[in-house]
Parts: C-alpha cells; structure tokens; sequence
C-alpha cells in the first residue's frame, strides 16, 4: 500500500500535543510559544510533512479553484466556453478543473460531489441529457458554493445562467433556408427533452408558421449527435412521397452524416438539397463543401459565465443574485446552402 | 463577501471543545463518549455544517480524484486519451479531474500545484512543449504523489511512462510515401526540441536512408500544429526549384493546410502530391478528399497509463517501479495518399 502521507496527527502523536496546537504552531498563531512553533517546524520537517494549502481551505473556505461539469470535453462547442472561462478567472488567480459527464446524469452527480469535496469555490456546468434531479445542484447552493450553468440548464431557484437564444437560431436558420427558395424543410432535431433542442425545434415551426408554409411532423427526426444519426435520418426522410428539398440539423455531426448520405445517392448539394448545421464546429469550414452552420459564440459563453460568478463571489448578498443571460446566435452561411450565392458565382 | 463555511473549528468554539475532539466525535471514534458524539452531531446540523470527506482525506491521504493535465482539451488525441483513463478508473471509484496547460511551463506548474493541493491520488500529464524544468514534477514525486507521463515525456527518475513510437511512425508513413512512387518527399516537423517530434523526423530520415534517398534540409519545415502553418510549409516548399512530390506531416492539422493550399495552386491529390498527417483526427476522415494519418492508438495509450498508475498505488513499493511502455502507431491509408488504390479503381 501507498504509505500514508505525514499528517498534523502524526506530528501531534510524536510530540504528544493537542493537533490544534500543531495546525497553530504551523500557522504562526501568536497563541503559540515561540519554542514550541521551532520544535512543531523542526518535527514537521524531520518528518517530511508537506503543509497543505487546502488545510488553510477548510479554514476560510476557499481554493480558488473552480469546477467545470460537461458533458463531453471533445466538442469544440464546449472546449470553447471553457476557453472563455479560462480568460476570464486566470488573470483573477483561478485554478480551472474540468470534468465530463458523458451525458450521464450519475456520472454528473459524482464529478459535483467530488468537486464539492476538493472545496472549490464554484461551478460551471452544463447539464447532462439524461439529468432530470436537481438535488445534486441543491446540494450545492447549500453548501454556498455559487454554481452557473451555461447553454444547458435546468430549472434550480438562485442558479443563474448563460445560455444562447435556440429559439430565435432555429428561427434564423428556417428563414435563411427559406429565402434560398426551399419549401420542404426537413428538421434533425436532437433530443427535444432537452430545452436547448426543444427551443430550437420551436424557432423552426414559427418560422415556418411565419410563412404560411404548412408544418409537417412527417418532417422532423430525432437524432443524435452522431453521423451515423444523420445518415439513417435521409434514409428514412428519402422513403417520403414527397421528400424535401433542405435539411436544418440541431447539430453538425448530424448534419454531417446528411450531408454524406446525400452525395452517396447523388443527390446535388445546394441545388436539390440545401443544408444547415448547429454548432460551427471547426470540421464544417474545412470541407470541400463548407457546411452553413449556426454559431452559438462559446468564447463569449465563457466569459459571461465567468463574470456572473466573479459578481457572485464578490457581491455581498452571494448566492441570492440569480443572472439570466441570454445570447444571440449568428448564422455563418457556407456553400452546403447558399443557391443565391453560388448563382450569383456561376453568373460571374 | 462570501461567507465563509462552517468548520469543526467553529463547532469547537461554540461547544468549547477542542477541534480534535469534534473531527473524532464526528467521525464516531470510539474514544468519544456517546453524549458528546450526540452533542457534536446536533451543533453540527444546527450550524449547517457539511462534514467534508476531504477532512477526512487529510487524515489517510487519499481521495479517489486523479488528475490529467493536457496541453489542449480539444485535440481529438488528448481527449480520447482521457477517455481511456476514464474508463479504466472510473470503475475503480476514481474521478477524473482535467486541467489545460495552453502549451505554457507556467500554467504547468499552476495547474500541477493546484492539483496536489486538491490532494489527488496521482497525476496524469503530457508535457507543454514549453516545459524545460522538472522541478514541479519532482515536488509531487516527493509529496508521494505518482506520475505518469504520456505521450510527452521528459526525463525525471521515477515517473513511468506510456508513449508512442514515433520513429516507427515517422518511418511508416515516410515507406508508405515511397511505396507510392514518391521519390521528394518534404516533412512539416513540429518543433523537434520536442521528442515526440524530434523521433518522428528521425523515422522519415532514417527510412530516407534505408531506400537510399538523399536528405535535404531544404525539405524540412517547421510548422506549428496550425492550418496557416501548413498552408505557409506549402508557399516556401513551391518556391524551390525542385518541389516535392509528397508531404509527410507531423500534425493533421498542418497536413489540412498543405492540401488546402495545394488545391488552391491547382496540384492535384494524391496524382501529382502524395499527403500523410499525423494523429488521425476525425476530421481527416470526414474530408471529401480524406486523409492518410498516423493514429497514435490513444483510447489504448490512456487505458495502460491507468493500468500503470493503479500498479503504483496498489503495489507495495508504490514509487519506486518505473515503467517505461512504448506503443506502436498504426497507419490509416485513405485517398490523400492512396495512388495504387486510386489507380485500382480507376481501371475497374
């Protein structure tokens, strides 16, 4: 077994006193005699104890290290509002932590609890798919320890929270394709269970409504955020009488996968089908066919998130300030969808 | 300003106990009698104190939280090397606890110490490639705290390590390129201060060598592992007289740039120039025109690394084993490279 690290109790066994004693001598508290701090200095040394920073933390509650919950560290989406996190609190002396969830809400439950018990001084987080139970975000909040959530939340009285406008994306994005002339809007919509999925579906049916072009549930497709997802979607969209002629994905990977299937039946991209992806993950600028993708401006996310726990953290009342934000997307168009574009090229 | 969290140094106060005395009461020590045990637990619950297992790590130095530092989170290599460790401790009861380095010694040290002051069981990283002094790996290794390195090492007695053999690799993808016709073949190197670079550009000169190609410096570019960096290799390499009829790329991202600049120049891929990246990442699969890369069997590379760290931790000489693994890199063949298979299908 690992030999146990020297601890107070052991300095406190070996000079048999009190190891509030020891922790004080450590300390430099006055209370404590001069001799008795050089022979506690002279015993720690001697047995190689290493003073514990996080010793002092118990003390005054604080480490400054502050915890990041995701779901997945691999999405550029989330490893960009960590850089923005990052920004913000390492100028201000913040240690980063990172944990992923897996879209799993026990797992998310674990990686708060240990957070909790390496004594940080807040959370970040964005919710897992599968998290229904608040008690674990509760715990928190009772614990003083100030949490934000950012894009995905969940509904925790004094939790605040930075989150994009999906609504008014999936809006942007049907009117983008609408405008290219399509009329059979096609949506891979995510698990709609979850708000960010479930606003974005509703941005896609009011603009549909907004131009009196009927909504069909034919029409829309759960999905993940997978590429084989996207493929098995057009395979089941393409067995319609009446197929369409765009495809707005809650996801790039989805989007990808579309995309790809598309091509294997030969079917031309943006000219019979036009498509649009969530997220402007890198890999949808670098292809041959660039992929129109919604931006939900991460490094922004970050930031705000930061600057809402550093209000917290320095405000007086604490915990009792509850921060809303919402941020608007932008839509970058690329070639996946842009017919008026490419026409006008092809005019030139 | 927050308010501070209540300690067993407050509940000492208020029952006028010493604080030795709660933490055993709270932790049901025999020693204490039942009516104090009693007494401390209902202060306790009245002050709202949180009993912290951290406290309690203090005590045995163990707190079932590891700690993974990366220079990047999202580079797909990194976080599938996370991955593995994750799946192979988790199971243990160890959580898995990520921080970044931004590629800077700095932030190395910054983030090393504020994990040991967590007080983890033991630490994961891949070096910045700006890190020179060992003097923060040396102090957790003194503070009894294990190391493992992988991918990026750098030498300090004790720490075991599991990396990859990027000689071979170097090697492998520089014989596929000759294996291919290529006879002037130009090599994006990384910065070779860093070993995992430097082996790499010893493989492709050795296997030059081996097929009695003659070296030329005027070959090897250093690139960054940036899009813009490859693109840049490409515009000084087409200005010499004698362009190369391959690139063999340390980085897939340098290699996206080459072939982005190719198309540009109108160089047709793989016909006129053969490209091999490294790293395997998934973009370079997704490409219309995909990638050849070197995968560094990451998931594999993250699982031996736990296996090493639970060896340490379980074993009965805990620091004293070191071990060094060395794993072998395995080469994706795919159309940027691919003039056999090309030509193959040509001719059905």
């Amino acid at each position: 077994m690992k030999k146990d690290k020297v601890t107070i109790y052991d300095i406190s066994k070996k000079l048999n006193i009190s190891a509030a004693t020891v922790s004080r001598a450590l300390n430099n508290n006055p209370k404590i005699s001069e001799k008795t701090r050089a022979l506690v200095a002279k015993t720690a040394t001697e047995m190689n104890y290493k003073q514990n920073r996080l010793a002092q933390a118990l003390k005054n509650g604080r480490t400054n290290n502050v915890g990041v919950i995701v779901p997945y560290i691999n999405r550029s989406f989330f490893s960009s509002v960590i850089r923005g996190i990052e920004e913000e609190l390492t100028p201000q002396g913040y240690h980063i932590i990172i944990c992923q969830s897996h879209e799993e809400a026990e797992n998310e439950i674990e990686q708060l609890n240990a957070l909790l018990n390496t004594q940080i001084d807040g959370i970040f987080m964005s919710v897992s798919k599968t998290t229904q139970n608040t008690d674990h975000i509760k715990k928190a909040m009772e614990e003083q320890t100030p949490v934000v959530f950012f894009d995905r939340k969940i509904d925790v009285e004094g939790v605040s929270s930075v989150v994009l406008d999906d609504f008014k994306a999936g809006f942007m994005a049907t009117e983008h394709l609408i405008d290219q002339g399509c009329k059979k809007i096609a949506h891979l919509s995510g698990d709609i269970n979850l708000e960010i999925y479930k606003n974005r579906y509703e941005g896609y049916k009011a603009d549909l409504q907004k131009y009196d072009i009927e909504y069909k549930d034919e029409l829309v497709i759960n999905t993940s955020s997978k590429i084989e997802s996207g493929m098995q979607a057009i395979d089941e969209l393409w067995k319609l009488k009446d197929k369409p002629d765009a495809i707005f994905s809650a996801g790039d990977y989805a989007a990808l996968g579309a995309i790809q299937e598309l091509k294997q039946r030969g079917i031309k991209i943006p000219e019979e089908v036009c498509v649009v992806g969530f997220s402007n993950e890198p890999f949808t600028k670098y292809m041959e066919l660039p992929i129109t993708s919604v931006d939900q401006t991460p490094l922004m996310m970050g930031k705000i998130a930061a600057q809402v726990f550093l209000e917290q953290v320095k405000g007086d009342q604490a915990l009792s300030i509850e921060k809303k934000v919402v941020l608007s997307p932008e839509l970058f168009i690329r070639d996946s969808s842009s017919r008026k574009i490419l026409n006008l090229s092809d005019g030139v």
